[in-house]
């Protein structure tokens, strides 16, 4: 514990500016959208119908206002911010053992999702053998799309003592360089790169258009900020790195959790005072099945850094999902769409915006992924 | 016929100027999206098994090359490039007639889809009564759609014949000016702003990027073109408009049409020299279940206008979707796509580029609109 606390102290605004000049060039500038029927929807109370069987049952709803500002890592590379923190883990193993030793070696990991992806074409464009362990019953497209990077995919059973047994023998075999899918300083601050941009485009965007934001006061520049950030926690990868970029300014930074079958165990765990270790759900949102990792724990139970996590029902994931699709006709998987779920039906999370803000919040919305197919929109909706 | 070649003879690239200019102010300027993965797909051979079948079977499938630069019009208001043709027409009534007299007598038009929206929101903005003749069958989202503009709807039976009769009621009663959804000078000059924007927005993107291009040479700015831009066609309007605005440029303009039920009626039309006047079709592509207009055909009939009309299966039209809502992550509605679904699946066109132009072919291709719905979407694939 202590090991990870001395390695989170080192995750500074930055590191995640070094991170950044490193992946630059290999790496998609995502979109930062706005769009007035969303902003409008979030800020209109929710309907007393919309609150029964809830604790908040009978009770006033909330009436915040928000400005939203969608960062759209759904247009990253291989779909999701994932190529951020594969990139960044990889140029960081060959600026500090020499592009040599990481050909010869190569690295490894397991991931059924968006990070095997990314770490097949980061190894690919770095021409650096890689070895992806996926669970046999991945979906074929994922296993095809890392695959077509050129990686070699080595089938596990489902559990991760049979994922970790493969692992170990892959790399005695190979002598490969594990690269964990969050759990990672340099991952972390890969991922983090995101609120850099985030916050750079925020700047642009309302400079050029004051109206875009709830402050209509042209202030310097440097006071112009995001009053808030919301992202998805699963392994915490993407939330921890985006909270440290964010915690020297005012930008106060938030997590979003489905709470599906326990899917909310950073939630739960920032309640009992202790990281939960394990996760078993199934929920819609599949790239937040897993329980968060020690080094992202480090930053999300800080308070400093992380004001809060929040989490919504499977129901609310499939409207907020709804709405994006149809109303910005931007395609995102259901994991992307937390944050905004948050935003538009998390009670106790629209009155903490209606009470620190009459005037409303800018708030800047991680969208992290777009890796669907049109069959899983089917099934989700038909 | 004489009336319609001579209002045909006013279609010339200033009058899309001309458009452009009174209607840029209350418009989105929509991007243009270039996707290295569909042009890989577009630039490789289709497989013998995909041609199995088709009169193309056992013959070697052509090898074209294509650079797409995609004119998202799903993302113009009310989601369509309707929203071009309503403005232009409103705000050129009121510039003819006078503002006073058009707020007086209101306008009327019939229409299930996205020029009710187009009418209604112009209507609403520029403080207009708008009168909207709708088949009572239509989508309930569309009503909705159309009455949050404030448009009095009117709901008719679903034959062209109980539509007419209701027009003319409302007419009777209100003296409103019928402002037609396709057949029309105005509306044309609208549509065909969307082929003012692909131009200007294309010069901007290869000169930033040449690599965007198959033409890598440096030439002169006024020597930069696109090779060609394909758009679908359903009553005209967007084709007849954008060859408008090509028609004095070394552009080449392509319509594509759905061939379920003989929704192709514009590419037979051509073929048999002369306009079919009634379509009955179900195709997935509803915005396009309508004839060619008379004005729309003085155009497109025009071979110096319109280089040549194809056709694609309504598999086709899925594949093509699919890749987009996929691959793009951007959400359209099957009338969007059958520009793209030529240049992906008709081996007739494939092989013209092919002939034309063996180093390939930088090619505009329109998507009309994104208004589908996540319930259609899981029909269309669940």
């Amino acid at each position: 514990m202590s090991d990870s606390k001395t390695t989170a102290q080192s995750l500074t605004p930055a590191a995640i500016h070094s991170a950044y000049t490193l992946i630059k060039p290999y790496i998609h500038r995502t979109p930062l959208l706005t769009n007035q029927t969303l902003n409008a929807i979030a800020s209109t109370p929710q309907t007393p119908s919309s609150l029964a069987g809830t604790e908040f049952e009978n009770q006033a709803p909330a009436n915040p206002t928000f400005r939203f500002f969608f960062k759209c890592e759904n247009y990253q590379r291989i779909g999701a911010f994932k190529a951020r923190g594969g990139f960044h883990a990889l140029l960081r193993l060959i600026a500090e053992r020499g592009r040599d030793e990481v050909q010869r070696r190569g690295v490894v990991t397991h991931s059924s999702g968006n990070h095997a992806q990314a770490l097949a074409l980061a190894a690919s464009t770095l021409n650096i053998p890689a070895y992806i362990v996926m669970p046999r019953i991945s979906t074929p497209s994922k296993i095809e799309g890392t695959k077509s990077y050129g990686a070699e995919v080595i089938f596990s059973g489902s559990t991760s003592t049979e994922r970790e047994a493969l692992v170990a023998e892959v790399q005695a075999r190979t002598d490969a360089i594990l690269v964990p899918p969050y759990d990672d300083f340099n991952i972390i601050c890969g991922q983090g790169t995101t609120g850099l941009e985030l916050q750079e485009q925020y700047l642009d965007a309302v400079l050029e258009n004051p109206q875009l934001s709830v402050h209509l006061h042209q202030g310097a520049l440097e006071e112009r900020h995001l009053d808030a950030v919301i992202t998805p926690i699963g392994g915490g990868g993407l939330n921890s790195g985006v909270a440290t970029f964010f915690s020297d300014k005012p930008t106060k930074v938030f997590g979003a959790e489905p709470s599906f079958e326990g899917a909310d165990d950073c939630r739960r765990g920032l309640q009992a005072g202790e990281r939960v270790l394990a996760v078993k759900t199934l929920t819609i949102a599949d790239g937040l099945r897993t329980p968060v990792g020690v080094l992202n724990w480090e930053v999300i139970s800080n308070q400093d850094k992380v004001a809060g996590v929040f989490s919504v029902t499977e129901t609310q994931i499939k409207d907020a999902m709804r709405l994006v699709l149809e109303r910005m006709k931007v395609v995102v998987e259901p994991s992307a769409v937390v944050g905004l779920a948050v935003c538009l039906f998390n009670e106790d999370f629209r009155r903490l915006v209606e009470k620190e803000a009459p005037q409303g919040w800018d708030v800047g919305v991680v969208f992290s992924g777009g890796n669907t197919t049109v069959e899983a929109i089917g099934k989700l909706f038909g």
